[in-house]
């Protein structure tokens, strides 16, 4: 087979025709062609997606000339493996074929398909046509022996003389004519021998297509829950610094709300020239803590801890502490330097100068931003660069580190992005990478291409119905859905929404509601968050007052009207419902009014369904009618063979009565049919979330999906 | 420039890029990054088609990181010439560009782009920007004279010492401390050096798309209207074997009609082994004439000419006479051969062999076809075979034939048409190929893809008013649209719908309005079709009673209920409105009745204007109200600046009244705002060609399109 299949090339064979009719192609005998292979990304220039023990499902339009038999097979390896997997692929009918594979192992994946003509199959086939209409048989049964010689003769090729002689006894028993007819055409319908023919191919029929690869990452990197948090700020008093030390008191308090991932802003030195005051002021008062974002000091750089922080040796244990908490920590890897950074010093050819010797520093005409200097990526000492960049990540993996917040991503080079994140990968292909980019669609989008696990998204300024379903229907449609994984923040250190700056304690509530249930990954910047912190910095500003990037703040986390409890709520909702744990399975439903928005999310299996019922208007109570059409679960009653089976609602259930439980306030309603009334009044709850539990016929029990 | 950008690579500098985070890439400099080139067939496998004379618009998404700005040029050449031509692209927005080029030349284009980070315009907006908010610009002036240093350099390495000398001017005159700053400001604007600079990109940051492929052929490939007629039965008299002299006696009844495509069956000798009988009964009896596809007798095959046709000189002077009356005739070549082609005797080894030693018929279990040798495309000498079957169509290029009907191309291999098409287009770049090809969707498509000019379509079954909108907004959308050139055929001697065959003469005219306005290539099997023949050899069958394809035939050609006349209408309407010369400006409009459809054709310059309705019951009168929304055009008195401009119809006319013109009635519609009403009975004419005529506000005068 290998002999048939030289499987080291990636090329399309049938890309490679020439299109000049100058010369003859390489074979011509060539006849199935492979088109529209999926999952495919750019056309197989970026890999696809996919987490740790999923079915991945591949599909393509096989098909040749005329009416032949086809074979089509799915080959698939992990680049660590140095053969290939076949598994045969089945038709979908109008020439898509399909079969799937599940990736059990981190890193990188390649699939292709081959497609041939199937000469023997082509033969059975009509030879029972030809059986039914009552045909003379005897000259097909020797064309069947020819076939099955030359797949013998193929097998011989191959060094597979078992093989070989199995097929080449077959051809015998075709042909013999002492034998009865009847039971020469019971070999020629021999499934077995069939199948084993097809493992060898004829090469020069032989159709393949390109290769594409497929990026498998853990659980985390497709459903995780983000709690962001300044260290400095851990103190319990607002005289003290915060350190790693305060962090881990704090630990219970993170794990219980449900968090799994523990975000830090930059844990580096901060520099002190040029360095901003609370609230940006351009000039710090002396004690002013800066803003971390500002990284580099005379006590060290990316690889080096503030000192007020605590040790490296103080930074492991909190991380060991956190993960006894099913906590992980994620850093703020920021690519750039305060004037103070020892790379300034070491490595001035890192950095544009100035026609007048200065550094330049950064800028966004008018404005000027004279505590940061930039990298330039345009300079003749690239290569170097970019190893010492890498270098970074490559010492936090090593001190534990397994997720990271990428900073701007953005204004760094694509190409920096792609081999870096390649790099960091092969030395520890848990690392999950989340870009930090607010900014263009496509280049948010690139950056995902690339290799980044999770992105941030435009989620916290989308607050109509329209929108909101417009945006997220774009996210969960492949191409987009099979590389861009969205992390929902309905706010962050930078972003204070005028929606949560005017919309109350409801709109808190709102905002963390569809973050959590529309995102299999959200987070949240908090104590601002749970604390309902709305006081912007100016009017028309997104920007927090006393915001903690320039001054360190102590916070009552034991305020009665905390919304903690709601959050580890809401947390809890979604570990207990694999439908949230994926975006695959979101669908939106018609709701007769456009302040209330409705969608469901259906677990990969379909047993798992969560209905999702939000008023989107924090200030009234809002009425409306839902359709349910697709999230009506199935009975047992129900035939599996129904289309519904596959919950695509085609209404089966809709006359039957079903119980609509809230897992947020614990009330059951009995609604019936497609189209129920739902109320929402914000200042009690703003949202349903709802398990649909489908009602036995008879009236006498309940019968509960769990 | 050459040296910047060398053209022969036909890859994206970007897909170069290594994915394994192992190596470095080979530059990491090049910031820029281009993605979703269009027009593109499957990622540049195929060439998308145009026709002469076009405007061809190529758009591609072009961006880096950061905000720096980007220059974009689209490059292109005919594959005759040497040097690629340059023009820049201009930005839509949203990281989309675009630029389009005229192709005057038949044959294969390419086309790529290619893009860069533009230092010198960044800091030219950035200086402007400072200047505005008062800044010190001492600095960045300096900056300004080392960028334009640059660009001088590079001039020099480009070889372009006039460029260098000037760019180097500039940089001094930028730094000229001695020249007032009002003075440096003003050059650092100069738009003919930024320009010039442009000519001159840094190499390093030069991102390239892939190279994309272009087809280019004469209009008659996107617009053309066709007659099939049988030679053997131009006769007047039935007695007699119809000539191509008979034939030429018929070219004025053809051009009248207003055809320019005149489309002849097999010409070649028929085969006299199993010959088929009238209706295709199995035995023949003796004078019976045969399918003209049982190709090849004692007398020649594929290059010779029925002997009762007449001879090569008759048929290059029917070729003749029909040109004179703007009449181009298409030859059906038919791969196949009668047992006695003179193929079977001279190549056996072209055939399948049985194992009785028999050659192999044509057969689809249980059916047998033993009047037709197919080739085995499997064959060892598949090299000898393809380039005899592509000197077929050159013999018949050489005659002057530029039409090709092709016979069942979907049972043949792909790669030979995708070579053979390419081999005759070098010969003669005229040629136009039509795949008669009714099969599956994919294979329809994939043959298109390859080469084919022009496709038949399932229109023939599309007879209800959602089936047919589905359809053709299908294939007018692109990619679909960009490979793939419907021609529209109510009818062929192998295909009598039911529709036709039970309604009447309502429904001939119904499916000739839909095919000449729904597609910009049509045609009719005559006389068949003007005259109405509506009897089927069986019940639930297709076949036309006492069919052509099996006997001689004599058409009473001017029989009074002829719909000669209603043909030569439409055709003529058709040649008078640009509009209906292309299916790029199909639009669909909605209307309340479904027994009615209702569309829309724009030319492309947005002046021509017309507007279908059709009555689809063939039985009864039907009426409903129609949307015009974006039919309606702009008068002279709405500004080009209007979005409705460009004829999206923003409504900015829907008050106004207006004349709608039935081209096929002459009456004419006073018509206000976008709904309006309209009934058509199938007993006086089942259509309206509708011309939209605008009516000036002021009442007095009306203005008309023309």
């Amino acid at each position: 087979m290998s002999a048939a299949a030289p499987t080291d090339s990636a090329g399309s064979t049938d890309a490679a025709h020439s299109m000049d009719g100058a010369s003859l192609p390489r074979e011509g005998r060539l006849r199935a062609v492979i088109e529209n292979l999926t999952p495919c990304v750019d056309g197989g220039r970026f890999a696809a997606k996919r987490t740790l023990g999923d079915e991945v499902a591949v599909q393509a339009d096989v098909f040749a000339d005329g009416h032949d038999a086809l074979c089509a097979l799915l080959l698939y390896r992990h680049e660590g493996e140095e053969h290939w997997q076949r598994t045969p692929m089945r038709s979908l009918g109008n020439d898509r074929w399909q079969a799937s594979f599940r990736v059990a192992r981190l890193g990188l994946w390649h699939y292709r398909v081959e497609g041939w003509v199937d000469a023997l199959e082509t033969w059975r086939i009509d030879l029972l046509k030809k059986q039914a209409a009552g045909q003379e048989l005897g000259i097909d049964l020797a064309r069947g022996a020819q076939l099955a010689e030359a797949a013998a003769a193929r097998a011989r090729i191959n060094h597979a003389a078992d093989d070989a002689a199995l097929l080449q006894h077959w051809a015998r028993s075709l042909d013999d004519a002492a034998s009865p007819l009847e039971e020469r055409l019971q070999r020629s319908q021999d499934a077995a021998l069939h199948a084993l023919a097809r493992t060898h191919p004829p090469p020069e029929a032989l159709a393949r297509s390109a290769l594409l690869a497929l990026m498998v990452e853990r659980e985390r990197a497709r459903y995780s829950t983000w709690y962001e948090m300044f260290p400095r700020s851990a103190a319990l008093s607002r005289e003290a610094h915060g350190s790693f030390a305060d962090c881990e008191q704090l630990l219970p308090y993170v794990a219980q709300m449900g968090f799994d991932v523990l975000y830090l802003p930059p844990i580096h030195p901060i520099g002190h020239a040029e360095r901003r005051g609370p609230n940006n002021r351009p000039v710090a008062a002396a004690g002013d803590p800066g803003s971390p974002w500002a990284i580099g000091a005379a006590e060290g750089g990316h690889k080096s801890i503030h000192p007020q922080l605590g040790s490296l040796e103080d930074f492991r244990r909190l991380l060991a502490r956190a993960a006894q908490l099913n906590l992980e920590l994620a850093l703020d890897i920021a690519f750039q330097c305060s004037p103070d950074h020892p790379y300034v010093r070491e490595h001035p050819e890192w950095f544009l100068k100035r026609p007048d010797g200065s550094i330049q520093y950064a800028e966004n005409p008018p404005k000027k931003y004279q505590d940061i200097y930039p990298f330039d990526f345009g300079c003749s000492d690239w290569r170097e660069l970019w190893l010492e960049l890498a270098s970074i990540f490559e010492f936090w993996v090593d001190q534990g580190v397994r997720i990271f917040r990428v900073d701007n991503p953005h204004t760094k080079p694509f190409a920096l992005w792609e081999w870096l994140i390649a790099r960091v990968r092969r030395r520890c292909p848990e690392a999950v990478f989340l870009a930090e980019a607010f900014t263009r669609p496509k280049v948010m989008y690139r950056l995902a291409k690339l290799g980044f696990s999770q992105s941030y998204t435009y989620f916290a300024w989308r607050n109509g119905s329209q929108e909101l379903r417009a945006y997220f229907e774009e996210l969960r449609t492949p191409p987009v859905s099979d590389f861009f994984r969205p992390n929902l923040w309905p706010n962050t250190p930078d972003i204070l929404t005028e929606y949560l700056q005017f919309g109350g304690r409801a709109a808190f509530m709102v905002r963390l509601v569809l973050a959590a249930t529309l995102g299999a990954s959200y987070g949240i910047y908090g104590p601002p968050f749970e604390l309902m912190e709305h006081q912007a910095r100016d009017p028309g500003s997104e920007e927090y007052l006393d915001s903690e990037k320039y001054q360190i703040r102590c916070w009552n986390r034991e305020r009665p009207d905390s919304l903690r409890d709601f959050i580890a709520l809401l947390n809890r909702i979604r570990r207990d419902n694999p439908a949230l744990h994926s975006d695959e399975g979101l669908r939106f439903h018609a709701i007769d009014n456009p302040a209330l928005i409705a969608y469901s999310k259906r677990s990969i299996d379909g047993t798992d369904r969560i209905l999702m019922i939000v008023n989107l208007d924090p200030h009234h109570a809002q009425s409306g009618w839902v359709s349910l059409e697709g999230a009506l679960p199935q009975g047992p009653s129900a035939g599996a063979g129904a289309g519904a089976g596959a919950g695509d609602g085609d209404g089966a259930d809709a006359a039957g009565a079903f119980q609509a439980h809230d897992l947020l306030s614990g009330a059951r309603f009995l609604w019936k049919g497609e189209r129920n009334y739902v109320a929402l009044d914000p200042a009690t709850s703003p949202a349903h979330i709802l398990r649909i539990r489908r009602r036995i016929r008879s009236e006498r029990d309940f019968d509960y999906y769990l």
